[in-house]
């Protein structure tokens, strides 16, 4: 069983002859992409890591079996029983998939629960003293291991974060032991943090380099802690592979779900459609949904060009932005993940007064009741104008996560190539970095600084009480 | 102090001259909200709440002082003294504000962190059986109270939960102490959770009848859960009432910033910019960002008009939909909340060998950064073609959030008084429901289940196994 596409609620919305003449654009973004012709193309490792990544035949490590992924397993393994915590330094795309993948393949209350895993807490992935500050506090009389998360280890937020947990582990356990709780997943060959890590002795991990931070939830970058939080990362790669194999065998639409989808949503942008809300009913996607708007707000979100990417959980949003989607302007769809099995079922029992008027669900388990909100809603958005393209997933294990993930991963970069943008790269990200560099006076941005505090104005002199 | 309004971020979008000619609107909506003529003048009991509430004025309670407001700080007590987890029943404007406020005043992380107030998990916003049936087990072996939150008691999601977890409460403690344990926020004098209270001896606390949902944070709906949570209600609501004051006194924009950002987003709405962005600097806040995303989108998404309300954290997410709001389609702007000081602030160290290259911040504080990625992005993106308003908060304490809430509450209703729609209503949020109580053959529904199952089809069949 795969994921499977149903396209019938987004009928009256796209016709056959609309999603017909796509298919010569598909065919060529297909084409560029397996031939390494599309624009961006020196970023599409991703393309075959699943096959690739355990085999050991990445760009960074040819054989026949990766050691990386097998020390991987191994750090996870003494992670897990020598930390009670393990913190997760990174930004963007080096920990939203990992997180993402945890709470769905766990719970969001991986934390708060029992388990015989570590707790894994996210760091540095913003400049809040706040957030950061809180760390400490939760590591008291805990054992903590670290795994520091950058390509280049100069990101001021991961960069931060680790000048700061670094120093409490080695205050903690002194600089030796430390050392053998730090892991590192960065450049193979160069940059500031392989430096270090090989000046200091910390295990490393590498970053691909034809991998995007946005792609890269497949590789050590994810798998680690995937891995540390107890799940099966053989199986997630298992079910990437599939996918791999499944849309690589044919550009056609009718046959293949992944590039159905991508055609889907460029007819409906083209249409018009300015917002695409991906909608689960569960609470656990909702990380999922985070990683996916990185995915393509940064991949499509260029050139004044692309669909806005929005996210809600049902029905808890139906009681929020659910009037909006039903009623507001009518320029937005809506991409459902529906679970043919729910991740734990709850039977509803019998009140023998029925007070509350439930009995009608007596004896039904709650995830009948949640299919029938996705039937009852679907029905009533469409009603509403909102076309719907709705993903059924088989059930909530790695192997369908890992379908799904390269499901949205190609699906992306072929959206990208037939929007006409160059999916894998992001050169917007660095118009407020540069900015916040020189008016923070680093070293080789100074020149801008006074002409951007000149326009910043004296409000903001107050704000910094500078 | 008070919150401020930054307009120069705004600048080259918007002209004085847009402001100014909008000047009778703005009066039009403060004389229709204040003499109460506006649609849905039913549901203006927040507009003087503030004041009107601990002086018990409301509807339901004529006084000197209302002995409700005594009673939830009382309650507080006695769930702080007794219990070691609050959880909270309730969906949409029944949780939202509660755990805005809780997470805004303590942190994100408040189930994590030691404290002497309970835990307070949230429970009836889904129909996830995982969801559900994770509580017993966070409960094992704590002592447990419940605050059950609907105006009817009807509404699927908080009267499940309500089902099982009383439950649950009465096989632990029996039903004599299950009862002291039960709190009810419903209405004053009936519907089916005031009839269940009223005859199993629940204590009560009232959702007024003219105060909605989504502008209930400030009536018991919110104040017991944040009270629990160890705030200061009183100052919360102090906050509330200088804001009732000072956005009463004059409807001139230039006077009242209320109303300028009512005005302001008004302008750009019309100008075609179809989404605003609710950004903050601190993660503390994002929760913030989700009430504010149901106030403005049930408010306005009707008639086929409205913004579509979008939030991000920064700098988290300049990793992640930074790259869209700076080079995507060109329809979008941003409403920045900055703080003046920081939650809490940590300094940057120095290290000697300087690996990282962040030697250039040591000695600053995170907040010095955080505020000068705030001054870098904003220029980024006013560059980018993106309007900024920038509202300026003092500080992160209960009387600046109070001030903070109205200030939202009162700008949503004149902004959706000026885009001509009922802000108080939420007709299209009983599409859904119609549907959804048809299919699973509630009582008075069965008429249309067919019909819709017909419309379903085959695969919806399979997906329900029915």
């Amino acid at each position: 069983m795969a994921l499977r596409l149903n396209a019938s609620y987004a009928k009256g919305f796209i016709s056959d002859d609309e999603l017909k003449q796509l298919a010569p654009a598909v065919q060529q973004a297909h084409d560029a992409l397996h031939n390494g012709t599309c624009a961006g193309n020196d970023f599409i490792g991703w393309l075959t890591l699943p096959t690739d990544y355990p085999a050991g035949n990445m760009s960074f490590e040819k054989g026949t079996a990766n050691p990386e992924f097998n020390r991987i397993k191994a750090a996870a393994k003494k992670i897990q029983s020598d930390s009670d915590i393990l913190i997760v330094i990174g930004i963007g795309g080096s920990y939203l998939g990992a997180r993402a993948a945890i709470e769905y393949l766990t719970t969001p209350n991986y934390n708060l629960i029992k388990k015989d895993t570590p707790n894994i807490y996210y760091a540095g992935n913003s400049i809040s003293g706040a957030a950061l500050s809180e760390l400490p506090e939760l590591c008291e009389g805990k054992d903590v291991s670290l795994n520091m998360i950058s390509k280049s280890g100069t990101t001021t937020e991961p960069a931060v974060a680790f000048r700061v947990l670094r120093k409490m582990l080695e205050d903690k356990y002194g600089k030796e032991e430390a050392c053998k709780r730090i892991y590192c997943t960065t450049d193979a060959n160069k940059g500031t943090l392989h430096d270090v890590a090989i000046k200091e002795g910390y295990e490393t991990f590498v970053v691909p380099d034809d991998v995007g931070g946005r792609y890269s939830v497949l590789t050590a970058v994810g798998l680690l802690p995937i891995a540390v939080a107890g799940c099966d990362i053989d199986k997630l790669l298992e079910g990437a592979q599939a996918a791999q194999a499944d849309f690589a065998k044919t550009a056609d639409i009718e046959e293949n779900v992944c590039y159905k989808y991508a055609a889907m949503r460029n007819v409906l942008y083209n249409k018009g459609y300015a917002t695409e809300i991906m909608v689960s009913y569960e609470p656990a996607y909702q990380m999922m949904s985070e990683w996916w708007k990185q995915l393509y707000g940064e991949s499509e979100g260029k050139d004044n060009k692309g669909l806005f990417p929005a996210s809600v959980i049902f029905s808890t949003d139906l009681h929020s932005m659910g009037q909006y989607i039903q009623e507001g302007v009518r320029n937005l769809f809506e991409t459902v993940c529906v679970f043919d099995k729910p991740k734990t079922d709850l039977e509803i029992g019998i009140d023998p007064e029925n007070i509350d008027g439930l009995n009608f669900l007596a004896g039904e388990n709650m995830d009948y009741v949640n299919k029938n909100a996705f039937g009852g809603t679907v029905l009533a958005h469409n009603d509403g104008g909102v076309p719907n393209i709705v993903l059924e997933i088989p059930d909530w294990s790695e192997y369908e996560l890992g379908y799904l993930i390269y499901f949205f991963e190609k699906a992306c970069a072929v959206s990208g190539i037939m929007l006409g943008v160059n999916p894998f790269n992001q050169p917007g990200v660095e118009a407020y970095k540069k900015n916040m560099f020189a008016l923070l006076g680093k070293p080789g941005y100074e020149k801008e600084q006074a002409a951007l505090a000149e326009r910043l104005g004296d409000n903001f002199k107050k704000l910094i009480n500078k």
